[in-house]
């Protein structure tokens, strides 16, 4: 173990651990990433002044307040949510009891998150996948003269044979509309934007005309459609990168919060024209304030490409979706055809082209296609599963010869729904959290380290593994009523766990976690656990085949892998083969923006994905009923948490 | 020479010359076809009682009116104009002086019009060009199923593909947002409208979807937007036939009459949207006419071929025509591509495509290609001139291996601009005259039979030919102020001929033609002629090397073969090698909503066509002057016309 500029090394006692650290994390997080626990009820504000810790050999930056005296910090005593690291450290923390070194060892696992994968621009042009969607030409024409008299769009189009082989041009009527005057008022010299053929052979299209020169300025919008959220990001098409990003909630949410509410509100009178209207109000906002903080003229943007689920993509474009909520589950088309951004209200020039991710099924929607075009998966020798977690989880698996996919319904409560303090991953959300072997007291993180609110999916999903692992909970879910502590009791007649007393919240109520709560997040995890092993049974496939699990989704990015596997959210495999792609969807949108290629592959990959309906599969149910345990009616499905429960059994 | 039953010999005296004419002719016109004069002042109306005839043999059928009392009816005298051919008759016509019947003999030609071309779509289904560019077709899909949850799109798609080898198929977005509901409201059996593609391996589109079977309800619409009159047809494409037609005055007539002060207008303010929006009403009154007298629903018109001027067009879609007018004249566009017939305001289904013919130049349109189209020309061995006169005229000399086409302006005189007493065709107009060669008497006809109110163009042509034969006026059209004849006069300083007397009139004045007016229609003749000429030098051709000549435009129909080479507004050529198309425009407006042949055949049709513009030639003006003659400077060029005039001379 050494360390360099960056990195220094930490030494937590009486454990006598040593964890590298980077310089400026706090203390706090670097003793909840490696399971070390400090009490800890705040949430990082400093104000609990339970996390005092002392620096035995070297020194912490900051960590000082006004809950620690004199006398105390002279000792070397600091609050470890307020210090960051800054050179190497030994770190004693305070232990209320004389503590089992057996009990410290048999701490859950450090944490572990996905490595997030990233966009890789020179990949995609050494693989010869870039291959610009829109190209911007400038063009000096000669003037028309008695000899030359040749129209407006044939000289044009002389032109830009002259210059490239372009061939098979096409126009739309606005262009030749504006371009006499352009011409004219320019001195015949004008940028074109064309729109290259995704296809061999194809037409190229002309779709926009300019003065002067332009070429340079040559920008793309991409755009992920979720039932919650929308995510639209402004792309330089010259360079690749992104210039902007915006996300909000989706202007839907107030017509209902899942897909189904949505649905239902569509099939009322005016409700569908209304949900289009809004979700382009939505979509407009974000492109609003996208041009007003980047500079960008919106006028130089050609092409929207949108991702969304299935239900998302019909509303947006006003298609009744009421066959999608009922059996057999027929959404209105597959494949939608390129068309004008501002024919459906988009803010959009009228030359911007808006382009729609081909979908699977009626719950395998174009955002799960995006995300299997943005990770790479249909391009991959290994074989993988692709598995997208929100209030519905989407999970494909295969390679780049096949693939299958499935969704199923997980509920809202890894997103806060049906969870009394359920929230979204928001500031005040308590995203960390472990718990005193010996005391039950809890160390928590918040998200802003702030006072906490409330607790965010990845908070609940660690709250859970860590009540499992330190037998808090059994493995239905049900507290151990014998635990001595006043944070464990019954209310209302429903056992809970506290997790910050009311002085310590922003909420001025106790934060708790409840056998409700549980036994909703053990459904949510069964579903996509049950989702997951129906379709590998669907294929022929066992858990050990997969190479890779790639995880999609705003919901993701924080996720502790090795807790998520503890609580039988995800099957049990090595974190090592864990990529986080965060939103597939806007990936997958947003490579589109930058490459025909993927726009021409979509089509046949679409054709290769086989969809199962997992509502019309016997088995799904049998698989969810054996996932309501943690991790499982089976443990032996999961290895290391049946080895670690067995471990902790015999200490 | 034999009569049949529809067939009677009509003899008239003291000329002895036997006519045959059909039952039911006015007695009137038959004499006037035969060129033999009967003073006749009303137009055909009855109340004049100039043209009073005695019936030798035979009855003639009515022709009794109170200006005949009882004495000269049992005398068998009767009124020309009033009465009908309905059996063998002899007729003595009642001359004033003894006349010389050498005099009588030297008559202008008898009355010779074009053979009509009339569009025959059997030889069209003979020659393998019916390849109607739209298709319905009737579907009884399978509803969807657990087993079979395709998406609505690929169900109708799959169900296509099964009837008929359609491949490529592509669909619209208003197509596919319809979907849904259409095919559960209609247990899933529906029409498709299907555009075939022009281009083999072109697309097929799906642009209409209705519930139940509406395949045999299809129809399209062609129309010809003139610079003065629109015409409208509806067309059934099971049979081809046309079941409605409509023609209005164009309503940009009160923004002036011509193309160029229209451009005038279209480059100020607000201008161009105005005629714009002016046009699209009057198409859209008519096809309202169509639809309301055929009964058919406008929503199953799934074409709008639309032919007309470059300037229309341009204006129809509100693209600047101001560099039209100005030299080196360069229009827009010469293609135009298919477009939403709606999107510029034409009252259609949202499915409905607009279709534009292409075009050659400023000055020869997209109606002139149509005729080109129209008429054959561009499949026939044939060389062969094609005129279309009008304001402007165009022309086009070729055959199916090269074309060179031109414009001139030849002023709106044939069209009643710039004469005095001139109209356009319509009731009240005197279409035929003849001259007494003896006492100068007129004998004319009007349109409607009513008494005159002006002269359309067809009755200046003919009465500056007879006046012209009857030495009245010279070749430079000054009149023989010798003549002793009241009607022949200064009046304001200017020597005239007067054709009705105020009291026969319906404008309560004087109709005259005047040397101002005779001049107008020289130079309108003379410009018409040298295009001619300087077309046929431009390509090498002469006149004689001409095998056919069609005559194209609203005037056209009736014009006098004879009478329009006599005074040189034709090129003299043997009459039977002249054929009349009507509205050339509209008829290849016609057989492209017929046929995908002629829309695949009319791209390579234009890039065959050479554009001479006759303002940058020079000999054009030299050509003009020479044709400002009767029949011209060169009266070699006119050996009948010469012949005639010399035999006159010996009498």
């Amino acid at each position: 173990m050494s360390s360099d500029n960056k990195t220094c090394t930490v030494t937590f006692l009486p454990h006598d651990r040593k964890i590298l650290a980077e310089k400026g994390t706090s203390l706090i997080r670097v003793a909840m990433d490696a399971g070390i626990h400090i009490n800890a009820s705040c949430g990082g504000e400093g104000v609990c002044g339970k996390c005092r810790i002392q620096t035995e050999n070297g020194e912490l930056a900051d960590g000082i307040t006004e809950r620690l005296d004199a006398e105390d910090i002279a000792k070397g005593y600091r609050l470890a949510c307020r210090a960051q690291i800054s050179e190497d450290v030994t770190i004693r923390i305070p232990v209320e009891s004389t503590v089992d070194s057996a009990i410290l060892d048999v701490k859950p696992p450090p944490r572990c998150t996905a490595a997030v994968q990233h966009m890789d621009i020179n990949s995609l042009k050494e693989q010869g996948l870039f291959l610009n969607p829109i190209k911007k030409t400038y063009l000096e024409l000669p003037p028309p003269s008695v000899s030359d008299n040749l129209p407006d769009v044939g000289r044009l189009i002389r032109s830009l044979r002259d210059k490239a082989d372009w061939h098979k041009l096409e126009l739309t009527i606005p262009v030749i509309r504006r371009l006499p005057d352009i011409l004219r008022n320019n001195d015949f010299k004008v940028t074109a934007t064309l729109v290259r053929p995704v296809r061999d052979n194809g037409k190229t299209r002309i779709i926009n005309i300019q003065g002067g020169d332009t070429s340079s300025e040559n920008y793309a919008i991409a755009i992920d459609v979720g039932t919650t959220t929308v995510y639209g990001q402004l792309i330089d098409l010259s360079t690749g990168k992104v210039l902007g990003e915006k996300g909000l909630f989706n202007g839907q949410i107030s017509y209902g919060e899942d897909i189904i509410s949505r649905i239902v509100v569509a099939e009322k009178q005016g409700g569908l024209e209304k949900l289009q209207q809004v979700i382009i109000q939505t979509i407009n906002e974000i492109l609003e304030d996208i041009f007003t903080n980047t500079g960008v003229d919106r006028n130089n943007v050609s092409t929207i490409t949108i991702a969304g689920n299935t239900t998302m993509m019909q509303l947006m474009l006003a298609i009744n979706p009421a066959h999608i909520r009922r059996s057999p589950y027929v959404p209105a088309s597959s494949l939608y055809p390129p068309f004008q951004a501002s024919s459906i209200g988009i803010n959009a020039n009228e030359h911007a082209i808006a382009l729609l991710y081909p979908l699977i099924s009626s719950y395998v929607g174009g955002d799960i296609v995006a995300g299997i075009m943005g990770s790479g998966l249909y391009r991959s020798e290994e074989l993988t599963l692709y598995m997208d977690i929100g209030t519905n989880a989407e999970i494909v698996i295969g390679n780049k010869d096949w693939m299958a996919c499935a969704a199923c319904s997980a509920g809202p409560a890894f997103e806060g729904g049906g969870v009394e303090f359920g929230m979204r991953a928001a500031k005040g959300a308590i995203e960390d959290f472990l718990i005193d072997p010996v005391t039950y007291e809890p160390m928590i993180i918040t998200i802003g380290n702030v006072r906490p609110k409330g607790i965010c999916g990845s908070g609940l999903i660690t709250m859970l593994a860590v009540m499992y692992e330190m037998q808090i909970i059994d493995s239905s879910g049900k507290f151990n009523r014998e635990k001595g502590s006043e944070r464990i009791r019954k209310r209302n007649d429903v056992w809970e766990y506290v997790i910050a007393w009311q002085e310590e919240t922003q909420i001025d109520r106790d934060i708790a976690l409840t056998e409700v709560d549980i036994d909703n997040l053990i459904r949510a995890k069964a579903a996509i656990y049950s989702g997951c092993m129906t379709l590998m049974d669907e294929v022929g496939l066992s858990i050990d085949m997969i190479e890779h699990i790639t995880l999609a989704g705003g919901f993701g990015s924080y996720i502790d892998l090795e807790k998520a596997m503890t609580i039988g959210l995800l099957p049990e495999t090595d974190p090592e083969r864990v990529t986080y792609l965060g939103n597939g969807s806007l990936l997958g949108a947003r490579m589109s923006s930058l490459t025909n290629r993927i726009r021409k592959d979509v089509v046949e990959v679409t054709k290769k994905m086989t969809n199962f309906e997992l509502s019309e599969t016997p088995s799904y149910m049998d698989n969810y009923v054996a996932a309501m345990f943690i991790p499982h009616t089976e443990v032996d499905k999961f290895p290391r948490v049946k080895e670690r429960m067995e471990s902790r059994k015999k200490n």
